[in-house]
């Protein structure tokens, strides 16, 4: 039995699972991130996920064919490296040997991919993506992530396609936490989101999401906070939800104008907690911005959820 | 000695060229477009222009190895037609059978395409594009007309990929003459932009604009208006120009930041008209919206100038 393991490794949480052939989940297991030990102590939470993941699916991490680890920051598959993945712990800076670190850990063979390109493979091949050639893939979370499927296969430019959420929406617009103006992130993401929310609070604008998070004893305003808030119908989360739809929808709608791409899988820790509901509005405000209206993409929620991450990185181990 | 024809269908002008082996030009002829005699007397001007061109070149139409035709509107090779070519004449809605009717003006074969694809093309394969495999090409004149060449050839989506003026830059901004709002082409395209002259006149605004196109007994405001009134410093002309700028450069860096390639070929009427010190200045502002912003795509100004349109098309016969 040929066993594989994936490992998305994120700013909250790192998710691992152990697949087989036909890439069925077997076994999977998910920590929060280890902040107070830099990346040693990541890569270290990893190989432990990786191991009760491979523990539920009967196996040791040294019998797998390998594993797979999706990376946010620099992730340079062949030297086997990730550098500047702030979001992971903010001292990860120069370029760490995760390959070789969580081989010694594991006894297995690690490869590395970018944590949204292989999400959108994922979705592409196992997914909501399967019956089509060209896709747009959103992960609407912490921040805003794109991944382009054309022509069958994923299109890297350069090595940095698939920055959508740093399309620009509003020139002179709100300022990104990435330093720039008016991008998609700016609006939607969910850290630009949070500090939006605090500066609101600040101005003496009410709001439940802080009292839900402390309730909920979340470090920062997660998806289920976002969620709990909207059900209870908090004017603020209603508001910022709103404007978060409306900023995705009109970068996605551009972006379709200029790919003319067959369908749109919307996913991530926002868009997977949000659901059906909100993908569908999402379709509903990109369609005033289409230029070919009459045969809009496809939209679909990311049909593997929070998964698939862990099952795009599972990919990369052929 | 084996020549081609092109022509450059737009709603300004009928521009055509004769071709060598080598794409040298042997001969042209530049006609404005007739606009009194609907699509059939269109097709009669172009069969006229290619046919001084030949003159021009020593030849008959007869006598070349085909002709091809770049057309604004919806475009369809293989049925030899083209329809909702409005910017042409108004009264162009249905399918007109382009091919057959050229064919029987000149005795030559008629291959269409797309204006902005093939000009597109023509940048890419003999213009400022030669150096690379992957570049977004983009046509600001009477509105903003993009191509899209990745992996060496052209990315044309579900066949309507490239419609880069119609990116949003400005969520619930400007209306465009497309009808949506905020379009980048709502800000840069020359028709929007004389749309919006006029309604700062209305309101008392005060420009040199419309005396220099009736001095220049044009029928708009040209490439060449806009141009002189610059030169002069008409105050109107550089905040109009000023936002053109701001908005293709927050519309080209968008497309960049999702698709990553090498390189950005700057044409189109105004492009070529206002020329390198334009193109540097979209490319400066740019800068700051670059996700990646240590490594910018090349950005140049188109090197065909106003034949990239017309050499296109003749790439179309091969």
């Amino acid at each position: 039995m040929r066993l594989r393991g994936g490992i998305d490794l994120g700013g909250t949480k790192i998710q691992a699972v152990v697949v087989g052939p036909r890439h069925g989940v077997r076994g999977q297991s998910r920590i929060p991130t280890p902040k107070d030990a830099g990346p040693a102590g990541v890569i270290q939470g990893m190989a432990e996920a990786l191991a009760t993941a491979a523990q539920n699916a009967g196996v040791e991490t040294s019998d797998l064919d390998g594993v797979g680890v999706g990376s946010p920051g620099d992730v340079e598959n062949d030297a086997g490296t990730v550098s500047r993945a702030y979001n992971v712990v903010p001292d990860w800076d120069g370029a760490v040997e995760v390959a070789e670190l969580l081989r010694a850990h594991t006894g297995t063979r690690v490869a590395l991919g970018n944590d949204v390109r292989v999400a959108t493979t994922a979705e592409f091949e196992l997914g909501a993506g399967r019956p089509y050639q060209s896709l747009l893939g959103v992960f609407w979370g912490t921040g805003v992530g794109g991944g382009v499927m054309l022509n069958g296969g994923p299109w890297r430019g350069r090595g940095a396609a698939g920055e959508i959420g740093h399309m620009v929406v509003r020139r002179n617009g709100a300022r990104c936490p990435c330093g720039r103006d008016g991008c998609m992130e700016a609006y939607a993401g969910r850290r630009a989101m949070e500090l939006e929310a605090r500066r609101r609070m600040k101005h003496g604008d009410k709001t439940a999401l802080f009292r839900i998070m402390e309730r909920k004893s979340r470090p920062a305003l997660t998806s289920g906070v976002w969620a709990t808030a909207l059900e209870h119908g908090d004017k603020m989360a209603v508001e910022l939800i709103d404007r978060a739809v409306a900023a995705l929808a009109a970068g996605i709608a551009s972006a379709v104008n200029l790919l003319d791409v067959e369908a749109v899988v919307i996913g991530g820790g926002l868009g997977t907690r949000l659901g059906t509901p909100y993908v569908e509005r999402i379709q509903r405000e990109m369609h005033p911005h289409l230029f070919v209206d009459s045969r809009p993409p496809a939209v679909h929620p990311a049909a593997l959820g929070d998964l698939s991450g862990a099952l795009g990185a599972a990919l990369l181990v052929r």
